[in-house]
């Protein structure tokens, strides 16, 4: 038995109880939340249909109810055959805790839909160029190795391409979390033998155009994953079945999907993945290929409604490719103040980190924002700060280049209605 | 840079490569394989088609290469309509990592194929009995309270229902491990006042015989939760959806699925789900609800087949009942030696642990252990000392009553097929 549970069942008053009804006064009246009623005399609710069928004892699905999908990002146009766009975003503004479902996982190449119906057992990796033993390896080699399990956020470093966007999926959407399995490339490396003017690699998708991305060999040593699995299973197709390239941190562009080879080259390669950092030196090309430090509310998020005033759990989402999250604090005056965020859970390095504010709202118009410190002591930037950086005016929209991490608010109008506070 | 990286590129030899191709030499003769092909010259794969569909783009789904499936467990024949059995087990035979896959997670009811189609809009939990404030939630009150995301196991008592059974999926699959997201339950208890005699509750679902089940106040208040998310997105239907109860470490028939109803009494009821306790006393009962600590190789396991000698990853699951996974140990030879193996991650409470040992085998024939240990310092007996608890000969198939979490052996022959060595 618990210390709590002893001193309940002895009958003297519950300090514990004390302590919460006291919090629970704190918000906004108890957790009764205006509408609770109360359940005598009442019936519980009753049940439904059967749902069970032969398939479904394979493999379950989900809820005819949960209607929460993906959509195209930013109505960016795509050059292929059936007219669909493959950048989609996930439904930020529904998630829980921080596994992102394999399902929902944005995805995004910037050469139309293809999606390679690869059969695994066909499926080579080829490691060459700058080596000592070029290797070829199948599938099945690749699971006898040395496995790692770790939590990653991949996110695209054009998320946030259009600062006005209404919903967290439109301005956010672009970024995701799950649980990777697969042999640290570091291993296969080492075993090709890397020779000492090896000082980057070219990692290549099976894509018709070869899109390959050009990754520091430090970076490639350090944490870089040979990916075949997700989730507990297997990668999937859209997210780059059967091998993905994870290099944790890193813009999404360079975590490469369908890997078949990788080269070992003494210089930064101009490939088609790369044209992000075609202005810039091979050098500052590693550095700006890390995601900064970055956090958005999801719950209540732009275009969401809050029923009246009264208790709420703000929760959101922090990530960085600096490291682990090591704060989160929300505002509910327009950045005037800050209060520390609870970190729900573990926070990983280059994970998703979820947190939650209990908030006590009183109907009045407000803004909310939230603002990630990593475990480098890097901290979020206001949106003045962006726009100094880019040496915009900050009463107007910014224009960045590259990647966006500045503090997304969202106003909380009288009548509960959520808009992205940036007009 | 990384240290390792400056080394290599000023052209000395690197430390790090030495103490890997020693550490190579040890895994039988290098991570080559034995299979392993020069890649100079050849040609890396093709890829294949377009599977980009309109539908894929809200909602991504696994490769059509990708077949692993959930399967009946034991043979158990079910009173339903569809002649389904929905006792079916998670293909832990595949598994990677720790989380199990929403739709491959293992699902049990005693009672039948009867999976409710519950509206979220409709249902309501209600919290009475002995309480000062019995209490109503809807789905959407309680998304308003605060919340916690962890990662906790769910494993059927009735797992390894015989001992004999050829693949992991049969002697273990009704155990599955998922990101879960709710409510603390301690925190609806609260908040609806449990009297002083309140020791016990009761936990209904919307299940046609009222499946329910009697659970110990202290267990209740410690950390069970009232869980609306799994695995990033909301629970599935044949895991309770929109609601279910979350009983850590305790035998699965605890986690009440489609939950509606929590009645707050002075004692153990003997509910149609507290069958397996009709012969424990009320105070013994609680004790024998929790999972003991467990282990087992997910591979080499049952009816797979090495393809020769050389480096291979042993790789399993361990979990236990009473807190995190502290120590798993592996032996190669039938349990006279043991080796520590390494943990993969994290070791959450009560949560599938990933452990993994690096092995070189020689081809001969040999017996496969793997031994948990938990936080608790509790230890997962071998048959021996389980067939002693239940005074049954050693020699002979243990039958045991209630869970058995007794050491599972694997033999593999020296052709390279793996069998249960349990005949």
């Amino acid at each position: 038995m618990t210390k709590e549970h002893k001193e309940k069942s002895t009958g003297s008053k519950s300090p514990d109880r004390r302590e919460f009804l006291k919090r629970g006064a704190a918000l906004a009246g108890g957790l009764s939340l205006g509408t609770v009623e109360s359940a005598i005399g009442q019936t519980p609710p009753s049940g439904g249909n059967i749902l069970g069928t032969p398939e479904l004892v394979g493999y379950g699905k989900r809820s005819r109810f949960e209607t929460s999908v993906r959509i195209p990002h930013g109505g960016r146009p795509s050059p292929d055959a059936f007219g669909l766009d493959f950048h989609i975003a996930a439904p930020l503004q529904e998630s829980v805790g921080v596994i992102t479902p394999s399902s929902l996982h944005y995805m995004g190449t910037t050469r139309g839909s293809f999606v390679p119906d690869i059969d695994p057992e066909e499926h080579r990796l080829m490691i060459h160029g700058m080596v000592d033993r070029p290797l070829i390896f199948t599938m099945e080699e690749l699971r006898r190795l040395p496995s790692v399990t770790r939590l990653h956020f991949i996110e695209c470093a054009g998320n946030r391409a259009n600062r006005r966007h209404k919903t967290v999926q439109e301005t956010h959407g672009m970024t995701s979390c799950a649980e990777w399995t697969g042999v640290l490339l570091s291993t296969l490396l080492k075993e090709a033998g890397v020779q000492d003017d090896g000082s980057w690699i070219v990692a290549e998708g099976v894509e018709e155009v070869k899109g390959a991305s050009s990754i520091p060999m430090a970076k490639a040593m350090e944490d870089c994953l040979v990916c075949y699995g997700m989730n507990g299973e297997a990668v999937r197709p859209q997210q780059g079945y059967p091998l993905r390239l994870l290099v944790p941190g890193f813009e999404g562009i360079l975590s490469v999907k369908w890997l078949r080879r990788i080269k070992v080259v003494d210089q930064f390669y101009m490939t088609y993945n790369d044209y992000g950092h075609l202005r810039q030196e091979s050098d500052d090309a590693a550095l700006a290929m890390q995601i900064g430090p970055k956090s958005v509310i999801t719950f209540p998020s732009g275009e969401q409604k809050l029923p009246g005033p009264g208790f709420y759990e703000i929760s959101g989402l922090a990530w960085s490719g600096g490291g682990a999250v090591s704060k989160v604090e929300v505002s509910t005056d327009s950045g005037r103040s800050w209060v520390e965020a609870e970190i729900r859970g573990t926070a990983h390095p280059m994970a998703h980190t979820r947190f939650s504010l209990q908030w006590d709202w009183n109907g009045q118009e407000c803004e909310l924002q939230s603002r990630c410190t990593d475990e480098l002591g890097s901290v979020q930037p206001s949106r003045a700060q962006i726009a100094e950086f880019w040496n915009q005016p900050p009463d107007q929209p910014v224009r960045v280049r590259g990647q966006d991490n500045s503090i997304q608010p969202w106003r909380v109008e009288s009548d509960g209605s959520v808009h992205n506070a940036i007009s």
